[in-house]
């Protein structure tokens, strides 16, 4: 029987020619990396409670502060400096303040057929570029700093057949939220979502960031699309070379198999308090739906391609008065590129806020933080009781698109055509 | 005998022909400025004390969101939010996440002449325009809002005669550093201070707000420069006529008069906890004073002037690793002028995290705040123990040019040669 890619990425990772389901393998790990959100407490951990602590191999382990960065309080700041001093003394490669960590990552080091640890859900991002990126504790990341291994129990892979084109007016996120609207939150619960078909291959590198990034919100351990030409050109645009270039065997197993026709993707709305709360656009738009805040940014839709569809939709209007629009560029190089272009100038003449790359109002702890029985649109990643704020708030998510046009007229909805 | 600048701003605003200090008049207000450090406090006051709450004049009243924009948490998001719904009910101009609240006011709204009460310390900025701007608490903030009215002792004068022109790497801030250095910051308590001589009016509008915004710092009431031609340009630059061009009589009566050869300026560092705690950059930069944080920003120092020094400064450099190196544009026409000019560009590349506009570190409370110990320098207004963080942590106070070199070095010092 043949492997899946992300049974031949951890084949690869484990040393052998061949994997399957619920093995579980130690592991050798391509790369590591750790956010702000809980680097302090493995570098308590890590100075608390190892016997003979070493890092096995530090150019494998990147440091990246964007959740809380700037910090708002003495207490963040704190913590900072611990990862801050760590990353220092060890020598290990921080980032601060320069972007979300995934879009970071993906700029600066993701290769194809890399099986990467993150301490962070989001990690599975890295599968845009054929990588199986997964998020661990950071009790797990501690381990795979000192030792530079892990064990990883293999996942069933669900096949996702995408065919066709999306039609203008419709965006990677609203495919996304799509599928995870049809298969559930729960739906690839520990399984590796894999994505290929003529309509994958169309996607740009970006857009299948989209698609990976969120498969975690449907519980998968991975989210991968199988790779081709455009992971080699982006790899070779970021100065990398693409090696490992796996796909699915044709004898492959795959516990699962959705064919999606792109073609007939509407714009969708997630709903509170769940991420597969799904509904279309076009019946949520009827309600009128007040909102008091939009934000667009995030590791999932915070880049060039979702600054630039805003953009074009606020040029010369006004944000409503009763809203906060908030963006928050995905990294420095995003935020380059649109003021380069003026799309950050056209946002902020709009009304926009610009804030610095980083998680910002997706994180709901430092930036654009919402009241009781607010609501937000949000180009976010979750949409959980509280995500955003108080308790009562409320989080809609949506394409960058819907969350401008929301923005513009103070209720969700779409934009003008 | 004659009057003073500010007495003649404080005649007219009487409706009277004379005053001298220490006389006590009912005055109407020309305008009236809150921002969120305190408008929901006043909000409160307006609903729950009043028995006839009204607002006097609508048009003359201005609310600015910029202390803890966008909000970090969600008891700042309510009060946010009770003061935007005031303003919306009332038909109150809102800037929200636009700028710091002075650098608004003055590109929109202040004129020569004018009296103007500001729900803030930093109100003396005006002066730079001609105009008496003073800061009030929340509670005089609301009895000038629904009367139009209050009442004014009338200061005495000091008077500061600035001679000659400031050297070249020497900036505004180091000479009002300097005087508040020389005087003390108990040297003008309940005092004008008028700038006038040659010095001041070879100034430019922008550095004149840099001398009159701290003079709160050494106490004043108001802090004037002069009007002139530079400001007739300045209100008709921004679309408003400058009418009520007062100056101080010949035989007016100073309580003192200073003179000031600005040539003999040097750069300044202000060190912790007093902002009289003068000290020269030359001497200073002797220490190697490890700083952990740079802040270039304020209603101090985060104009165009200050960014651009900034951005030739860190060109083609880098942050030194252990510094966070913060910015914060002053307003959005700042901000765009700014990247108009490549210069957010160019602090990005250095490493620089640039903020959406607002008062940011200076304010301390939201955004870049320092933990225990740590050490920020910043062009930030003030220096009192915890005003950036935690109450064990220090600032040192500089101009844009120190910030952005010591931001490099990693200590305190001046720009390379």
């Amino acid at each position: 029987m043949g492997m899946t890619l992300g049974e031949k990425i951890i084949a690869r990772a484990a040393g052998v020619d061949f994997v399957k389901p619920n093995d579980i393998h130690t592991v050798t790990l391509d790369r590591m990396m750790s956010n702000d959100g809980t680097t302090h407490l493995t570098v308590d951990m890590y100075h608390n409670q190892l016997k003979h602590p070493q890092i096995a191999d530090k150019d494998k382990v990147v440091f990246i502060m964007d959740h809380n960065v700037p910090a708002e309080n003495p207490k963040t700041a704190e913590a900072h400096k611990k990862m801050r001093d760590f990353a220092i003394e060890n020598d290990i490669k921080l980032y601060e303040g320069q972007g979300v960590c995934h879009q970071i990552m993906m700029e600066d080091y993701v290769c194809p057929g890399e099986l990467i640890f993150g301490a962070d859900s989001h990690t599975t991002s890295y599968g845009a570029l054929g990588a199986f990126g997964t998020g661990v504790g950071c009790t797990d990341f501690l381990y795979a700093m000192t030792t530079g291994t892990s064990w990883v129990m293999v996942p069933e892979t669900i096949r996702f057949n995408l065919h066709g084109e999306l039609k203008e007016g419709v965006y990677p996120r609203d495919l996304i939220l799509t599928i995870i609207g049809d298969i559930g939150a729960n739906g690839a619960n520990y399984k590796i979502m894999e994505f290929a078909g003529d309509g994958a291959h169309k996607l740009s590198v970006d857009d299948r960031m989209v698609l990976c990034n969120l498969t975690v919100e449907a519980g998968a351990k991975a989210g991968i699309v199988e790779p081709d030409e455009k992971v080699v050109e982006y790899c070779k645009a970021h100065g990398r070379e693409a090696v490992h270039m796996f796909k699915s065997d044709e004898d492959a197993h795959f516990c699962e198999v959705y064919d999606y026709d792109l073609s007939k993707i509407e714009p969708v709305v997630v709903r509170p308090d769940f991420v597969d709360n799904f509904a279309l656009l076009k019946d949520v738009k009827e309600e009128r739906i007040a909102i008091d805040e939009a934000f667009l940014g995030s590791c999932n839709n915070g880049r060039i391609d979702d600054l630039r569809v805003a953009a074009e939709i606020v040029k010369g209007k006004q944000v409503d008065p009763k809203v906060r629009f908030i963006v928050a560029p995905a990294s420095k190089a995003v935020y380059i590129q649109a003021l380069e272009e003026g799309i950050i100038t056209t946002l902020m003449e709009a009304g926009a806020m610009v804030m610095n790359c980083n998680c910002s109002v997706c994180w709901g702890s430092c930036q654009g933080v919402i009241g009781e029985n607010e609501v937000l649109i949000s180009t976010g990643t979750r949409n959980f009781k509280g995500r955003a704020g108080a308790p009562s708030s409320k989080v809609y998510l949506a394409s960058a698109a819907t969350v401008a046009a929301s923005a513009l007229a103070g209720y969700i909805t779409e934009p003008e055509a």
